[in-house]
């Protein structure tokens, strides 16, 4: 039998990589696992010997100890691998097929599904619709920040890259299909971002950059970031953005010296809700802030696509409003402009395929526009705190030695 | 010259029928005209006699004193005329015409118009993108509760009706293609109601009924209605909605009851920023009750159609927030089911002519669905007050005698 | 061992019930099943007791004898039925469901599937895109005009009505969702046919009628019927439609008389490949005059939707060209028109849900709209021959007695 | 009074450059203008300066004596210029104004122009639903190979560019904005060309080489261009795309070769009715061959965009059917691969803001693309010859000296 070194959540800001099961056909018992979904057979499922497996944003929620994630948790959603073993039940995917995984899992089977909407599939989470792997209240399967990791429906979720040495050779773009890019393609293109458009994105992390890079993908004019980390803004300029120091104040009048007007026709909020204040307001948290300074640089009849996450109820929040969700917006404002919003999770089946053939025949460059680096899943720990550090890298695990040099 | 008898704003809670000048195709300085829209030249207008003019819910709020409407401002934006003059531009519209006016003045001829966009013209309004008759700033365009009114760009902006005698036989449900029925229309569609869908509407109010009536032409399997007033929930059922008691607290259980799912497909908000609590919290002011109950209602991945008005700032609000057009949204509930939001004034130029030969062919009866009742102009002050009271009444105001019986 | 009777081809012009084997989970051997098919495993599946089984318009192409069908090839694509046995990857399907079964056979595992393009799946026919039960070149799957039939890739293809007993109430409404409604409605959605619409629906077949009230629940105006079928025309009327006799000539000059003007703003051609000519050429075939009259009839910047079927080989066809499936077609008309062009099997899986919907509400009455009636197992011949007569009847088979009364 | 030369049409093969009238406010008896625009007054109208204005392929069909185009008819609809004179009614465009015209010209006042279907406009042509100018049975509006041209509806139709500085230093490329960039664009967006995806266009002249940098733009991962002119295809090797020698025989083969497929998931059609046949079959006529080719290229659930223009009538065709704009078409193929087809005239105005965005932030080098040659106006005859020659080069002619170098 082989082992299985995981990365888990331990307590907050602490992760570690532990020894855990080898994943059977089965969804057994531990952290965070849902009751109801305790025993559940996955026929339909493959092993997968993971090829790579990022630290996402939205992992830091849990590990700054923002969530009641328990002790133990293994963590891990943007997960590439090999397949090493298939369930009786699957019938396309094969053994040594190397693939992509959606990091919403979704059945292919329910009203959700057959709609496209994968982000909230109706049968893979007890609690409510939509899932994850590796998160808190997402059903407890478990996380692929690991050697081995379990993927249910494996027809339907998997997304088989077409020539394997190709895929190696390519793997630290490839890499970003699982997540990070859908999800900043789906902000960039659910904000209206289309031919000649200008497109503001705020923030300046791995998701934000992967929106600007969708926008530039989807033929923007102007792409223009913003942000409070010097870093980060210097890797949007690296790939032909345009940055804005939010540190110095509100958008609008920087998108102006840009632009020559203090609007923009897309907006996308790639932060969520741990947002800071602008300028001298910086220092503290002010979750509305994003969306309120979407709503103004956003012109009339534009839209927001907002991937950055905001969350049901946020405990560790300062206001006692965003402690249950709730966040002071100026929807009058929004009303005024005709604006029109998008949030959610982003279907990632919807775009990934597509996404990779512009990888393969290299349209985009997403590693690149992210920075992203690979380590070791030992150093796993070390990528949280440098990342949480903001640090203007996207931390890739490569736990099985396929990312060379 | 002929005199014109209006009805203007006084002062809160007053409205009187006054004597104004009988329009000439230029935009003259009075009460609430934009600086830089006095002496404006309109050529391209045309001079109608008011055949019809209703009564809408969004002038209440400058009835009420919510606004910085100043004395003596005309009210009427929804409006239906025969045409009595041309301006020297005016190639397509011709004398006699009878016509329906959008309530979004636009030029045809910005990028928005171009786009269809006709609820944000950027030539018509020098404060903001988008404009309408009689309204507090938007342009100062004299309203059309009158016996003449003035509409600019003619050809552009108006519907033609395609047979006189056959258009004042059905003038009262035609009198609602100027607003209500395709604002209501625009936020059944803009949520996404479809065939076969289940749709919430919030609110029984003649844009409510509007949006309701809209979804069953656009194919709901079933249209669910929810209000406090008795009377308007009976007239939502007269035309085979079902209806939803608010007073009775939040609507999900009931909804549960309906349909055996506490949740439908599509929500409206046909309420805006002057909704109340539900339940027991009915006695005060909660504009964000309606949003938030909606985002409860609504299933993941559905969308929420917002033609209530919200509004930038509100002086009289009871919440200091409010009164900068903030509210207290619950958006990471929406978040996490995916929902997306569609806010802003009706495109009216985009659904009116569809909707005008539903009309004409019968397959729909708008005026049933929102009670129309024709009134003296002399009376619109008692038509104000009863609307105000709750009346489950859509007011149309008949200037000239065009209405019969 | 239950039996199964079946209505099998046996020669042109003539079906007859026979005796086959009861399902069992895995295609074998038998008339026109493809090769690379034969001894597939289906542990997806589930078996059927069928509950209806209707005659479709598309069997009476290989009845004629203008397909290269084999003999013993059993017919019936339109199913519905109770899941008597489920195989064991079925997760969600459960037996004593009743369902509908959509006439493409799709695996819900393919690019395709998962873009909703269920009507060209890739992995179920080793020919070529796309596959039906019961039809020539389909890939072989035993057609469903018998008591019993396997459905592959169960979880994903059938739809579950929600209650039993409503199912078997509404079953001569609800029998239609597994084709003729659907593709009725596709054919009148990608026409554009939409609120307040005129729409000309050339052919009054089942296909046509269910186009026809598609038309109307998607709100149109007034939905036109030509048909030189004097019978299927007072079907036509019989729920609303304006109809044209054929037989007198080309439809333009007719459709003016309704409307005022030649032309309509949404076409559909729910006659295909097998057309006659129009008025004094009506006695012989000319397989482009549907579309060339569309293109006509069929205003600038309009639509058709081609849901009658056009193939790619007819070898009893008169015309050389339409032997191989070339037509002679304006495509000069349609291109100075501006017009848009959609062809293909109806992906039902994009509509079935929606329009239960709106049969369980009672906002559509299909059943009577095409005209069903219930007939024996054992009277499928006269069915079909009644049919091919030109009788204005949709037949629906009862091969379990389900259907009462 | 300024003289003004103009290139016209005199006799098959032969165009020669001719004094005309200065324009005034209103359209004058001349050859080709329809008897029922003589004398039509344009109010609404700008008078330009030429600055520059492009031989299109669409123009060779009338000087290859395809048409019944009248001696001394102006040519030219491919107009770029400053404004020197604005008529009366003209509100917002300004004398000094650098302005793209499109090629179709609409009204912006009826039904077709404000859904956007501009290339359909009702008011503009007495014959049929749309217009351009300097062309046979179009309405009769002069041609702008000249060196002053009138533009009805000028606030309208006309797009500013915004910087008059930047906009002649970067006037190669915007000159194609008045037609081949949007047709281009448009016959590759209505192909389904997006992120991602397989392109296939047939034809390498000024229309398919701005269809494949468009599917360039739109993301594309791969643009295959196929014609039997080497000097063309070279040319689209120049940016990036892939190509195929149609002389070799039809295109599968060679798709295969390069992607490993034989089809492609969008196919554009920029050859129009006086195809060829490919292969040996190269040196007759053969008008349905690439939407034969196409249709056999383009994978199943694909899409067929059609900019080439196909005509209602061909007096010169060698097959008697085409003579009257009928082709053999293989749609019975096109049926069982459920294709879709879009045709006519590309409606400029909806692509060409966007577009002109994208050249003035340098993301699409369109006047690279299709390599872009400035030649005087007096040179137009030569222009016409080489183009029909088969250069790889669009002309530009330069009747004003505004194009330096």
């Amino acid at each position: 039998m082989t082992g299985n070194r995981a990365v888990a959540y331990k307590s907050a800001g602490v992760v570690e990589v532990i020894d855990i099961d080898y994943p059977t056909f089965e969804l057994k018992d531990g952290p965070g696992v849902n009751p109801a979904n305790i025993g559940r057979k996955v026929p339909h499922g493959v092993i997968l010997r993971t090829v790579t497996t990022n630290i996402c944003g939205s992992d830091q929620h849990m590990v700054r100890g923002r969530t009641t994630a328990p002790a133990n948790l293994v963590l891990g959603h943007e997960i590439t691998g090999e397949v090493v073993e298939t369930g009786p039940d699957v019938e396309f995917i094969k053994v040594g097929d190397i693939v992509s995984v959606p990091f919403n899992i979704s059945c292919g089977r329910c009203r959700n599904c057959k709609e496209r909407k994968t982000g909230i599939c109706l049968n893979v989470n007890p609690d409510r619709p939509g899932s994850a792997y590796g998160y808190v209240d997402m059903g407890g399967w478990v996380g692929g920040q690991a050697e081995y990791v379990l993927v249910p429906y494996a027809d339907w979720n998997l997304l088989k890259f077409p020539d394997r040495d190709q895929a190696l050779e390519k793997i630290m773009d490839l890499t970003m299909l699982s997540d990070i890019f859908p999800t900043g393609f789906h902000g960039a293109y659910t904000a209206g971002a289309g031919i000649g458009s200008t497109v503001y994105v705020a923030g300046a992390g791995p998701v934000g950059l992967a929106a600007a890079v969708s926008a530039q993908l989807l033929g923007a004019a102007v792409v223009i970031v913003g942000d409070m980390n010097a870093e980060r803004l210097a890797q949007a300029r690296s790939f032909g953005c345009e940055t804005i120091d939010l540190s110095k104040g509100e958008p609008g009048e920087q998108i102006e010296q840009i632009l020559g007007v203090p609007e923009v026709d897309a907006g996308v909020d790639a932060v969520g809700f741990e947002a800071r204040g602008h300028g001298k307001d910086a220092d503290h948290e002010a979750p509305a802030t994003v969306l309120n300074s979407l709503m103004t640089v956003t012109a009339a009849g534009g839209a927001l696509g907002i991937p950055g996450l905001y969350v049901t109820g946020d405990p560790g929040a300062k206001e006692k409003a965003a402690q249950v969700g709730s966040l002071s917006i100026r929807l009058g404002l929004g009303w005024a402009k005709s604006l029109s919003f998008t949030t959610g999770q982003c279907p990632v089946m919807k775009y990934n395929r597509q996404l990779m053939m512009a990888i393969l025949y290299d349209k985009v460059h997403i590693a690149k526009a992210v920075n992203a680096q690979a380590i070791s899943l030992e150093d796993a720990p070390r990528g949280y705190a440098e990342f949480d550090a903001g640090a203007a890298t996207k931390y890739v695990l490569n736990p099985n030695g396929y990312v060379k040099g």
